[in-house]
């Protein structure tokens, strides 16, 4: 008998949204980031969910406080890719009947710092019991219709850029769930990636104004999978000719013989945005980054086709998209 | 050292919002059916979640299909107390590796039955991996400012009245969890109850717009809590003389010589809406309701104080505030 495990998430996914009616004229398909509901002539409601499960989504080490905050960010970096404002949001909770009190404690104010760190607030929810800690948010904002970035307008010659650099989860999962070590000198920055996620909200909520960028994601399920989701929506290719490897990742791979590019691609839970850009628009699109506090590193060229190529100095390689996928792990 | 189930749901929902920073002005506060955020000058947003959790939410007997169109249920029955249509929902999935691929086609058909009933669409959503089933549903509606129903606005004198009858979700939580028998001509109707709840939400919306509502809650955690909760909010106390009690929980109490009124105050699960009306309004509350193809059910008044008595021919008792609470059980 077909199991969930047997077909994975994705299409897991696809069977469930394919028995689901559509809202007429529904403005942004299934699949997206963010989901909207038109409010009037002039503006969508944009509409999140997403869930934190203690089992699968909690690394050893981390703290009840860094679980639910990093449950806020799972969920306003999605915001920040459509270039959305996390208006408020919502928190249904399921708690293990042996939960501490003082872990209790921790879950609200984790959360209440995730949302406040992001100008947002919690106005409501519900507890529940479970044999899992479930953190499920679901945030609520309001768009101007046409200016929610979707992932379906990549085009060949396009610059692809991103908001920082790459491999330090990888690595960090790595110490926590395979025992590898690492050197005090680069130790500390891997476990805060790990740990304390940020959403890139400022930058995403400045790069909306610009006009300049063409497709957006956010790299929760690793640069790749980003790239692979783009690359499908637009029908594009992608170039990579200015890898964006985090240099603890690069130090990382040497210290332990592993391939710093695969850290860098299969990572996941970066929370960077994945960006394509209008070229001639590009200086304006790098001010209002920098303007917000953060990068846009370009990467390489969206290319005609639908491969996504990745170019160093010694070699050239074809990336496969793979990503993490619940159900089947990392595939 | 204190764990949840020591001080049960109320007590967690406490600690929780005690951690959260209040949005300004906040329209609805924490704790009533639905939250709010302010929309322009003239209306609200409105936002509900609840989660369905396996373990504790799904009796036996109930399909995946049944327990997925019950979460949308649960969640829709929230807006219907508050008055305000259900536009658009939001699907969170914790689903076992090992749920078959039948077993999420249902919850996919059941999602969709579920919001097609009440006039609403599933925008959107996300799937993770979890060891209990874990279905979160998060609500959006619109609705003008001062015409939400809330909890606070019942005074003596109040007409009390009910949607529908109680008692026999108790009387089909015995049957399935304790292994009480029913007789022939009462078990069905009395499991439909269990696996087939249905929102008053035409009810609620139709009373929405007679102004003849002073507070409203639905009864998803028995009667005698949501008295409980009004005579709280309100600042109120209640003389119920016509106890609304279902003819099949009567008949099941005379087969097992059970309490009849025991089984009708701490049910839990029924949904329907636990009403004060205005009684200057009341014809017109009253051909709202019909007009909408229900019934409104006189069963008391209310009164000064803050106590909870019910009236039956034969005696007068003082209804003790218990109810369905997560972590500790019905206590």
């Amino acid at each position: 008998m077909a199991l969930c495990r047997h077909i994975g998430e994705r299409k897991v996914i696809e069977i469930l949204t394919g028995k689901f009616d559509r809202l007429p004229n529904m403005p942004i398909p299934f699949g997206d980031d963010v989901s909207a509901y038109p409010l009037d002539e002039e503006r969508l409601i944009i509409l999140k969910t997403d869930m934190l499960v203690g089992g699968t989504d909690i690394p050893p080490g981390m703290s009840l406080w860094q679980a639910a905050r990093k449950a806020v960010v799972m969920n306003v970096s999605d915001f920040a890719a459509k270039g959305v404002k996390p208006l408020c949001m919502l928190v249904s909770l399921g708690l293990p009947r042996n939960l501490t009190v003082k872990g209790l404690e921790e879950i609200g104010e984790g959360l209440n710092a995730g949302a406040r760190e992001y100008g947002s607030y919690i106005v409501g929810g519900d507890t529940n019991e479970a044999s899992d800690l479930v953190i499920s948010l679901s945030v609520f904002g309001i768009a101007k219709k046409g200016t929610v970035i979707t992932r379906r307008g990549a085009k060949p010659g396009d610059i692809v850029a991103v908001t920082g650099l790459f491999g330090k989860t990888s690595a960090g999962l790595k110490m926590l769930l395979e025992g590898f070590e690492a050197s005090r000198e680069i130790r500390q920055s891997i476990l805060e990636a790990i740990y304390m996620p940020k959403a890139r909200l400022d930058e995403g909520l400045s790069l909306a104004l610009t006009d300049a960028v063409t497709a957006s994601i956010d790299s929760s399920d690793g640069l790749a999978w980003s790239l692979h989701e783009i690359s499908v929506s637009s029908n594009v290719g992608f170039l990579v000719d200015n890898p964006p490897l985090a240099p603890e990742a690069k130090m990382f791979a040497d210290e332990h013989g592993l391939d710093p590019l695969e850290l860098m691609l299969y990572g996941g839970e970066e929370y960077e945005l994945v960006l394509t850009i209008n070229p001639l628009l590009w200086s304006r699109a790098e001010d209002a980054v920098k303007g917000a506090g953060g990068r846009l590193i370009p990467i390489g060229r969206v290319t005609a086709g639908n491969l996504i190529m990745i170019e160093t100095q010694n070699e050239r390689r074809l990336v496969a998209p793979r990503g993490w996928e619940h159900f089947k792990g990392a595939k």
